[in-house]
């Protein structure tokens, strides 16, 4: 099939850094390579994929001192995807909304992937116009905020070949991700504190949770049994994730997917994870961990750590979560977009 | 002729605050509607006109708090433009660059005013795409840092009737608009000390240039020579700059058009600017102001007002600068659009 991958131009795919979007576009984009589909990526130009590459960005905006709009580039990368939209069976999407007007106009066989949290006031009434156009979720719990629309269907994200799990041999506790109020390391550090055992943090702190990082995380810490380490790269983070116990995910935010939950359950690592979000979704509660309501909850689920399998975990992966799967299931809407199965439909 | 204007959506057509482009498109409107067209404006709910208004957002973004990405807000007034688009003989777009993939595929009879400054790196790659699209600059400066592309026309600015001019009885030099570091307010109070004039500032402040207002400019006032008033209201500037013996443009970057000379010049008011960006063009040096180099150039100027005729400062104003000037510009463009005389072409 001829397909068309349009991702975000703010990192590179895959990211340099963070950017949960581009590397799920990636993913998708190298499974579709590998499983003999023609793949187009209109993407930053410095991105690295066996597709082939429509450069819309000199290189990822996020990381280029001179963008300061960018709109202009946005607004490029749709021409790029316009003048040759004819090439493609598919055009899949990934930059949320700015496509649509024109979309309309080529009436193309084009869907998108909703790749963030739904609830900000500003999409509702875009959304109340736009609620014919095919949209994929990326959880069912990502859509409880939305206006009726035309959801064609939930796909969950997967990842590449994650190699060997890990044996969980470093004895920590993990917390793995951004440093920010909405994902609790306080609480994490209190499960750990309860349970006796050691929390390892690796995190990032953007400049806006700095603030909140010194007054609440740091006097928190030990330096000993309750250790931050700062951001791990990209090739550490199973590693970092595979010699853990558990992780923990005491989240309290509407978690649109939570893609380190899949990364730690490759590993063969059981998540103890707060009921919010896509949470109960992504947990098979008492194989892959351990979804729970408080720190109570938590603590409990510390104490039942010994009797995981870490091979049933892994197993769960291999069965729900890796990029071929996804790849399949994006496979199977396109094919039922050219069929003209999932025509646009007006929402009252 | 069935014309529609698409307005920004930051502030309501006309502006509550600052919000040059929104004030210019209220006053081409209006214009229009005065001189029999059927107009549409497509801008925030909360806009005032006597043209058919089309409202895109509820009320101007940049006043809601609840709004964070304005991306869904522009995409939906795309796609109420694309709805209608085939109701209007022309469309004239203010909102630089967004449209443009749409309007491709439309072929719609469009021409897009730049209003703002155009040396950003971000716009070279975009217009190095649209090269053939009809843009209109707004002083022939404003293009300079632009790649090759279609400039159909330069249209000056107009200001709607501004009743009687003013006497100049304050007898100080104003300096209004915004305390910024390439505004050079010191320049301006530098010439004021320099010629024993008193200088009447009325300027707002905003969050970044707080800084540079409190260690460069505030050291410099006085509270009876040299003088700071704040923000004036929009029905307080005219008469603010009619009071003034002169206004001072001590500018040091490219400004694209300056409104507040042509409201000076609408008064009877001088300006005395620096050579920068438009001012060569939008002051009749000796006429309606002087056009200087440096601070000597304009305290040479200071001492050179006495001889200056107001009256004649403001008949330039009415021959050069009035809102139907400029609607009956912007008629002679919309007629050969609809001629096809200005057909797209690509420049190499």
């Amino acid at each position: 099939m001829r397909i068309a991958q349009v991702a975000p131009l703010m990192e590179r795919v895959p990211p340099r850094l963070y950017g949960g979007t581009e590397r799920i576009v990636s993913y998708l984009t190298e499974a579709l390579v590998d499983q003999g589909h023609a793949v187009t990526l209109f993407a930053s130009g410095d991105s690295r994929t066996a597709a082939s590459l429509v450069a819309c960005s000199g290189e990822a905006l996020r990381l280029d001192p001179a963008v300061i709009d960018i709109v202009p580039h946005m607004a490029l990368m749709l021409e790029r995807v316009r003048q040759r939209a004819d090439e493609f069976d598919v055009l899949h999407f990934h930059i949320d909304c700015v496509q649509m007007p024109l979309l309309r106009e080529l009436g193309s066989r084009a869907v998108t992937t909703l790749h963030g949290r739904l609830d900000l006031p500003d999409l509702q009434p875009f959304y109340r116009e736009f609620s014919d156009v095919p949209l994929v979720s990326i959880s069912m719990a990502q859509r409880a905020p939305m206006p009726p629309v035309n959801w064609i269907a939930t796909v969950y994200h997967g990842l590449p070949d994650p190699g060997p799990p890990g044996a969980g041999d470093g004895g920590y506790l993990a917390f793995l991700g951004r440093i920010s109020p909405e994902k609790r390391p306080d609480r994490a550090i209190e499960i750990a504190r309860r349970s006796g055992m050691p929390l390892v943090m690796a995190a990032k702190v953007d400049k806006v949770d700095k603030d909140y990082f010194e007054t609440v995380v740091e006097p928190l810490l030990d330096g000993d049994r309750i250790r931050f380490i700062g951001e791990v790269d990209e090739d550490q983070r199973l590693d970092f994730l595979g010699r853990a116990r558990a992780l923990l995910f005491p989240i309290d935010w509407p978690e649109p997917f939570g893609l380190v939950m899949i990364e730690a359950m490759s590993q063969g690592t059981p998540t103890i994870a707060f009921r919010k979000g896509s949470v109960p979704e992504v947990i098979d509660d008492g194989v892959s961990g351990f979804i729970v309501d408080d720190v109570d909850g938590a603590v409990d689920a510390v104490g039942r750590l010994p009797g995981m399998d870490r091979a049933a975990v892994r197993r769960r992966f291999d069965q729900r979560f890796t990029a071929a799967r996804m790849a399949g299931d994006y496979l199977d809407i396109y094919g039922r977009l050219r069929l003209g199965q999932v025509s646009p439909r007006r929402v009252a």
